[in-house]
């Protein structure tokens, strides 16, 4: 049972203990020697709460809007690929589970169920559609028409993902797609299976032959004339790049470092954040985080910083492993009291007055060397 | 025996072998993953001493005054509730090492021994009373005035307990007060029990149901014109919460964590002390810490920074769970041989002497991720 | 086999498995406590990436310039001693990978494998030979003749070196040479044996008793007076000693601390890169690095900084000790392998494109204490 | 044997398995939990070296001079108290070791040999004579009498000990002097015992009873008049107390926490020697460092820091325990390869050489905290 499992971290032990060794790796690795991966965690203790009493806090309200509609929660669900093999109902269970608190969810390309039945499951949650484009432009078409059609509101455009990057244990296992799932989206129009040739990981090896390396700002352009969606740039970590997504016209950005799953030693997506928020503050792009984050705490400090919304992967895909639709019904549900509770113990009511008053920020952020 | 025992923190590891489970849990966990706990200690550590030479030290007086009347010694015990787990005589028997040691004694609101028995036990206290304000104000009134009668000289509101954060092995203990017990003051007046209806922390589900989570500035008004007793105000650690403090009249502060227990990744209580002591330095609000103490160098260092007193509360539990009163006792007395030995080190020898040339307080100050 | 390796610590870690002792520490220990060994590593985890997106990465090329000539890649292979304790085919074999992979090798005086025979083994290898300068000025004219007719294209003069530092576990092991192996070069000509003489390490001793430590900056003129070859001084630490090697016509300078094998506590050579290479920027003279580089990211950050080459000792011994040549060659490959992912995930192209703008340094470098 | 032991930290490490439990732990204790004990080591980790190449090293000379007077070596060993629980031939032997190698030796007043029989034993040792002053005057000038008589050169104060501070071990232990030992400059003149009374350590109730605790500056003039021997003030680390020592005539001044032994949290010696040294520049009153040095390069950068000379305590004691004098001779003589290694190593050919030039000073030092 889910009895025992008080915070998210007890999810991601008890996933670890239970789930195969390919799938959990895969789950849970991050690019290289990992330095990235603990300082994206890492960076959410550094910013320290500074809470503020004698507020009346009867009343805490968790709503914030997004995309110009109002929002239950301000954290979703980040895309992530393949989540059939941490739970026989994967996408559609944690679409279910994120439709039943109220976060957005956001689903990956690399679904290990249609985009349709993820859609027909979760009729009525808020949901996005990550978007990986594929070098057969047709193929790529085709898919932001049926996330369109399906209901899916936003295109997250997924920047950071030329190549995949290197993840030591999925190359040590000669990762494949169990053979009893495929990547749904494609059954029938282009390869669906991840069987690794032999040396290496054939996610890695799936990504390396269907994606195009030779995207630029143009192709934003290309994408947002064949859909009418807000299309949202996943994976920016410098302002440089935050800049450019305005001027190309993105509805919102993810600072995001793919779970660290890209290149090892970048910078923790919470440490650029202040400095991406700076440059697209009163703009008309919206700015959300990911990675890293395991507690409500966390949260409260990325909208304290600027963030619109956050994105959590791995616990849901933990949640998932641990109990289908309700083990992620409850890491959201963790989250969100979480989330209220430093609410509401730092003298704050409502997603709106929380602002950088309430955190304080290290002026020296990082020291990778020391995980 | 508690011979072996020669310091706080022989005192913390006996406590911990020897109390039960749920008790221990209840006493020893901070909120969260407890970064704040860790850091609540290691703040101390990071400030260094700056002893001085061939200064006649022969005497050493450890006297100071509080709230304006003469004190034998600049530290107390800080509030904490349901100490009749830790032992039978409970309250009692740490007020009355309290006393004994001329240490000003603070009661919690959540005592196990009614404030009437507590006041008789240790006639000749100094003792504080602490209040949580119940929704119910007819309840609250009374226990001022209970408190008052009792021979308490101060009223120590807790400002930083709208509702009680989440410790997670509470949680998991579903935490109740033993049945043996109560919330003694509350006898046959509101609900007096801490049972868990069976989904967390009976003490979390208590605190959520019977103190009154609208407070704001105006209640401390409303406190001073119920009572004739200084306010002082329990829970701060902004400057601008010690401003209004000031600015709404109360005679003290005290500057708190609440022992981490409420969120997590607040800053340690003593790296704010300086720029509220900064801000309050002349006035008539005296500044006081408690948080991570447990040696008397730490209480040197809190006053060096400016506090005019230093509480403890872990250390007084433990004291009481290796030995009741005479436990308590030996605490208070390593702590008093502490401090005296690091004052005659660093060349001073009376309280009024200690200030901030004789500590050097670091640039940066905490590094959570670490802990 | 070398399957299961997929990195460069993979290899570190078989070889320190399968090495015999005595080489083994010899290879692997670092000065004194080895805090700087710790802290070459360790400076590159400090710096972070910057990864630009949308960038047009489907092409990607390591091709550079090295001394006037274009090089395959941006990294080679650092001079170490006595490969043959690794392999039966040492320096050969560690010469014909370079070969094949296309990088630069730097072949060491005290080589167990003659020049010519090395030479002979790798004839297209771009190759370096490193100088000792004996007190017989004789022998050391007829090194750098020798050298140059075996096609080795610089005289890689080490000037950190006048005496071995203190490596306790060589001093402990009283290491020797084994017996079946020589100081090839030497052979008939000086001493060719390393036995220790049974107070501490044969190779200390060795060096004590041939080289000449009255070595100044005007060595350096008399070198370049007896050969054509460009000149590159190993071994700065400094600016001010980068200074003087453009001063006295060094065609590069390699910024190394010996693999942090002469005197504990030197900072690492990517922690002083920045300062050099501000001062040299323009000049004639190159800028190289080494120590402490184990993947393709810490390349990257090399040459970002501005280097124009990196190097790497152990690596490279530690693909002899797993494999022989195919083990050089595959930690070669590693190497290339993750320095292009880094390029692409970095949004880069090529490596002149690589800059400072690519990287994050930190301002305060280095805290040895914790390592 | 010896011969296993390659540097002090081989000492350490044999010492600690085999004197006693309550000798070994009077010996290592640092006070409180010794986190200045830690600090102290790592302070010298902290400060990095800056080699330059290519100067003639072919001569390397320790010499220098101190008190006015040609030294062989610019390190010496500190007073430690009962050296004769580490050897039966304690005190003799360690001043026989240091007259072998031309250090400067320092003889504890707490000796449990008596002066004129350490004087016997190395009648060509530089001795200097540490000075605790009793309150008793006549037992003090006798004392001072008798270490002028015996040849010793200077008298070294020391001014951080009006009383002992808290070693937990020891107070644990009831640590006393084996009653075969005494401390044998006050047989049969005053207490020569060390029996603990059975609450603490003897040597703790020693010094409260016996030391002058009320001793300040003028204390300084009246030893000055009863001695034409120079006074140097031992246990200074402010920049304050520095200038009151050479205002009061101080030849020298030890910047010393008494091996981190009285008080826990100050500041590494080493950390505030540049502030110390800065002031004191161009004055009469020399400047020496003692505390956490092990390796000849941690004696190297406390001399470009600026002490003319710097002591050890403990390794000393190991030296003795692990073989007497010949241990005592074979730890200096580790030290003094490992500074000339490093002068040599660092382009220095001479003591006077060595300057702030070849260190780097961090500008943060310590983080207690993470020892
Ligand atoms: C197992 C796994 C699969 C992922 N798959 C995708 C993906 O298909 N598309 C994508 O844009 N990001 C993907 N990501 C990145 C996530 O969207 C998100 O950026 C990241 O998980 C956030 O970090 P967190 O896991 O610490 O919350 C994946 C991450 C993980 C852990
Ligand atoms: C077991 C426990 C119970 C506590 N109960 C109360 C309480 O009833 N009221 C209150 O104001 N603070 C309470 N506190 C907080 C303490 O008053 C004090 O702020 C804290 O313990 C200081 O930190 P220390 O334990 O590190 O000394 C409690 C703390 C602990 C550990
Ligand atoms: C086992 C070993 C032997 C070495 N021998 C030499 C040598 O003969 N000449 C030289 O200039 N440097 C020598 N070095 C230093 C290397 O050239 C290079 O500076 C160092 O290994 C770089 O650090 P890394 O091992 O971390 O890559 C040696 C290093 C090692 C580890
Ligand atoms: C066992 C021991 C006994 C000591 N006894 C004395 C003493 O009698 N007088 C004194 O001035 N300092 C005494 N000291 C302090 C030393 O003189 C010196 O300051 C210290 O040992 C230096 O630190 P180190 O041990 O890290 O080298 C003692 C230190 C130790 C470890």
């Amino acid at each position: 049972g889910l009895e025992g499992l008080v915070c998210v971290k007890d999810f991601e032990e008890r996933a670890l203990r239970t789930l195969a060794k390919h799938p959990l790796d895969y789950y849970q690795s991050g690019a290289g020697h990992e330095h990235s991966l603990r300082l994206a965690k890492d960076a959410y203790l550094r910013v320290k709460l500074k809470p503020r009493v004698l507020r009346d806090v009867s009343n805490c309200s968790l709503k914030t809007s997004v995309l110009g509609r109002p929002a239950t929660l301000p954290f979703g669900v980040a895309p992530t690929a393949l989540q059939r093999m941490a739970h026989p109902e994967g996408e559609s269970a944690n679409a279910r589970a994120a439709q039943t608190r109220g976060a957005v969810f956001i689903l990956s390309t690399l679904s290990t169920t249609p985009i349709e039945d993820v859609a027909a499951a979760a009729l009525d949650a808020r949901k996005w559609f990550q978007l990986y484009i594929y070098k057969d432009r047709g193929v790529t078409r085709q898919l932001v028409q049926r996330a369109q059609e399906a209901g899916f509101e936003a295109i997250v455009l997924t920047v950071d993902a030329p190549i995949f990057g290197i993840r030591y244990a999925d190359t040590r296992n000669k990762f494949s797609l169990p053979p009893h799932l495929e990547v749904a989206n494609f059954k029938g129009i282009t390869r669906s299976d991840m069987t690794s040739s032999g040396t290496g990981s054939g996610v890695n090896e799936y990504v390396a032959g269907l994606l195009d390396r030779s995207l630029t700002w143009k192709d934003v352009a290309w994408l947002k004339s064949i859909t009418q969606l807000p299309v949202i740039l996943k994976g920016i970590l410098t302002v440089e790049d935050a800049e450019l997504a305005l001027k190309h016209g993105a509805a919102g950005i993810i600072v995001s470092s793919h779970g660290a799953r890209q290149v090892d030693t970048v910078p923790a997506p919470l440490e650029v954040l202040p400095g991406i928020v700076e440059k697209l503050k009163g703009t008309s792009c919206e700015v959300y985080v990911d990675g890293g984050i395991s507690t409500g705490t966390d949260i409260f400090k990325a909208i304290a910083i600027g963030a619109r919304m956050a994105f959590v992967g791995r616990p849901a895909v933990w949640g998932l492993a641990c109990g289908g639709q309700q083990g992620v019904e409850k890491v959201l549900g963790i989250l969100e009291d979480e989330l209220r509770i430093t609410m509401t113990l730092s003298g704050v009511g409502s997603i709106e007055e929380i602002n950088r008053d309430y955190v304080d920020i290290p002026s020296v952020w990082t020291s990778a060397s020391k995980l």
